[in-house]
């Protein structure tokens, strides 16, 4: 087992009342992360988070090749010339920036990495230049760069931004750049189910696109402090960069046109989501299809049937390792008790106990990390139940997930009303009129509240929350991170 | 089939006469990185490349992994206090260091990780308490920075050295460590099989080995410029690191005791040699257990045959991508003639090319890439005999490699023979008394020249090279990169 620090004073059982210490606490003791390194909000991903992250990039890695995405990497350094492409933004975020240089050198030509646009489209414009390069759809795995003075926390808001995929893709027409979006939205919620959770999807208010983009659709989960968490996005960029970054091909009319865009893109919050939803006063609990160890085989044994279990309980574990990731906890010097503690804390989907008795009536105990439910299992049946169980855990969170979801959003009629939701962290639902002025009201009720998006469809009209002005549109309303 | 640009000029034939030039162009033309990034020593990895890149990866990940080797993710950024622990070392490298630091900041409190041990030994001796914690052996997948002010080559000297492994290990006992190096010897032989390529392994003479290490092995690919190209490295540490990062565990004994260390790491310059060593004056030759593409398929079709000739074409393309790496290259406006260019240019292993009379025999012509050599194969035998054809290529390919290096070793018995062995563009075998004097004249010979190494083996006795003192000890003379 890997090395563990700080266990001293935590409590895991004040995880709704203080959120933000019991995810600080549990991200250290179940070895996601290390938080001693000696530099303020840089950390270290320790073996066990960092595998639960691969898991889930392998499968975002299978999914984008499936449908023909190509992998590329670029570079980290980012010219200034290629960030003063795009001057408006620029100008905003040169204070947010890690500038880099060698050591010898007198001027700062570069910064890191903080997102693909400016490292990229210099290169799509050299690349694309007629209907047949499109459409041309690659991604890339990488680290972005944010020099963010606000309060840092790891994996939601750090200044290294890990385990980061970004999707870029250029097209002739508007409506092929409409379908990749709709590809997109099918991909992430392919991902999202396969960590077993349930986001909250909404179109962002316009006046937070970038200018001349056509729409953003954006991912959040509300985690237990009560605000939720953006997760992730796919943007249909129209031709706002194309314009800038001057990428245009020849189409078969023999014109010379703006390339439409998408972009897509998330990260390591998926699994500050995971740890967030489905964490209990127990600690974590990984859905069985990104866990790195589903299943825990614990001996349980007196000096007298010691030899006899703990064979056994190897062959047991030997066995399962042809299916699934199993391991085996001989530590010699800690009671059963302790790493039922343990593993629970990490998250681990199945416990299998195996004492004298499991092996005289070959039966095992087994224990689900997310219910509690403890059941014997006869020996010969063990590989179909052990499956058939790994994939109810996983159904059951995904379905709780939805619950705690779909239960935490409450309609709101009035400011007073949607400060009674928000004290009771959850989602307030609103009409409104879709103008600035009601919204900047709203950002008003509370410090940290904001209609952060809006409801992906139109429904029946009602009044604008503030205004009273009918209207169609649906809002949502929280706290954020 | 990914944009290339750059052709004009290109002539492949001066491999051997002008391999720099053939190296440079031949990246750009097989779409392996793209060098017009607007950063000078920076690069992107097109994917072509990248994806071979990540074949090689996948390997080494999947080495590592099965003999419980873990992987972690450190921050990209080194504290100056973490480097400062290492003093000796920090005095010399900190003029090659990449700076960095947030826009508003008035210190440099960090530089970009240039490797390992400055990042890792830090946290080390956070980690590392007892026996019970040893062996500890992680691994990381990562990028290292060097501010390179020599003369840079893509993959081979870069600002940013992309998908690099470095493994890390802590031992209780030399012994221990010393069974570790010889675990990384085998592991790197998988490595280089893999690749079908066969360096020279030696060890670095001692005045280049780290204060206080036990030893380190390195190992050489002969480029066809005659230069060697240093490939990877395993250091047995000894406790010289453990002293400097006060690494130190208590013992069955109750002692406190440093830990002994190893650390192994390569990355790209695998795939340099891949190229350098296998490439041909028709491009690249991809070996078949890292090829992207094992197969291309290329239908050879007139107006009146084109449907049925296509159709089949896509039937064997799906067919055989169940079990191989296979592409169709279905483009209209190019001659068979410039797809065959164009795929050998980029070293796909295996062609099958599909005409009217293939559909008609059901039979079909293969190409090796490696030989040249064509034949037909029934539809029926197809799978096997592609099975059997890419095999022989890998091992053909890692024959060549093993013959290329031998036939280019010679004896040189005094400094004239060195100067006529390194003319030809060979490594010179030579007995060396294993005296600084005698490394530093050896050195003066040639500019670039350089004794880099020498062989693992304890021989017969034969006289120094230069003083004609008697030794043992076989060192090894070429230029280097």
């Amino acid at each position: 087992m890997e090395k563990r620090e700080g266990k001293e004073g935590l409590s895991l059982k004040y995880r709704k009342s203080q959120f933000s210490e019991w995810y600080n606490q549990i991200l250290q003791l179940a070895g996601i992360i290390d938080k001693r390194y000696g530099s303020k909000s840089f950390f270290v991903w320790m073996n066990y988070g960092y595998e639960i992250m691969l898991n889930i990039k392998r499968y975002w890695d299978k999914l984008f090749r499936d449908v023909g995405i190509k992998e590329m990497y670029f570079p980290l350094f980012v010219p200034i010339k290629y960030c003063e492409k795009n001057l408006d933004w620029w100008e905003g975020f040169k204070d947010q920036a890690f500038w880099v240089k060698g050591a010898g050198e007198k001027d700062w030509d570069h910064i890191l990495r903080p997102t693909g646009e400016p490292a990229m489209y210099p290169m799509f414009s050299i690349w694309i230049r007629s209907y047949n390069d499109l459409p041309f759809r690659i991604y890339e795995n990488v680290s972005s760069f944010r020099y963010e003075t606000k309060h840092t926390r790891p994996i939601i808001r750090d200044r290294e931004i890990t385990l980061w995929h970004e999707i870029h893709t250029a097209h002739a027409t508007k409506d092929d750049a409409e379908k990749e979006v709709k590809l997109h939205v099918k991909l992430y919620d392919m991902i999202w189910k396969k960590c077993a959770l349930y986001p909250l999807r909404v179109n962002k208010p316009k006046w937070e696109i970038f200018p001349g983009a056509v729409g953003a659709i954006e991912y959040y989960n509300l985690m237990p402090s009560g605000k939720v968490l953006e997760n992730g996005s796919i943007n249909n960029l129209g031709q706002a960069y194309s314009k800038k970054f001057d990428i245009k091909f020849i189409d078969k009319d023999g014109k010379k046109k703006y390339v439409w865009q998408v972009c897509t893109g998330n990260g390591a919050r998926l699994l500050a989501a995971v740890i967030g939803v489905h964490g209990d006063d127990k600690g974590l609990i990984i859905p069985p299809e990104i866990a790195p160890i589903q299943i825990i085989v614990i001996p349980i044994y007196n000096n007298d049937t010691k030899r006899k279990v703990i064979d056994k309980a190897k062959k047991m574990w030997r066995k399962l390792s042809k299916k699934f990731n199993v391991e085996i906890d001989l530590r010699d010097d800690v009671t059963p008790g302790s790493k039922f503690y343990d593993w629970e804390l990490r998250g681990v989907p199945l416990r299998i106990e195996l004492g004298p008795k499991e092996v005289e009536n070959k039966k095992l105990t087994v224990v689900r990390r997310d219910t509690g439910e403890k059941f014997m299992v006869k020996e010969a049946d063990i590989f179909k139940k052990l499956e058939k169980t790994l994939s109810d855990i996983q159904d059951n969170l995904l379905k709780r997930a939805k619950e705690m979801l779909e239960s935490s959003i409450k309609t709101a009629k009035n400011e007073k009303e949607i400060k009674t939701v928000l004290d009771k962290k959850c989602i307030a639902k609103v009409y409104w009129c879709g103008s600035g002025e009601c919204w900047d009201k709203i950002k008003a009720i509370d410090e940290g509240a904001e209609l952060f998006g809006t409801d992906l469809k139109k429904t029946n009209y009602g009044k604008c929350v503030i205004c009273n002005k009918k209207t169609d549109i649906i809002g949502y309303v929280a706290n954020t991170y």
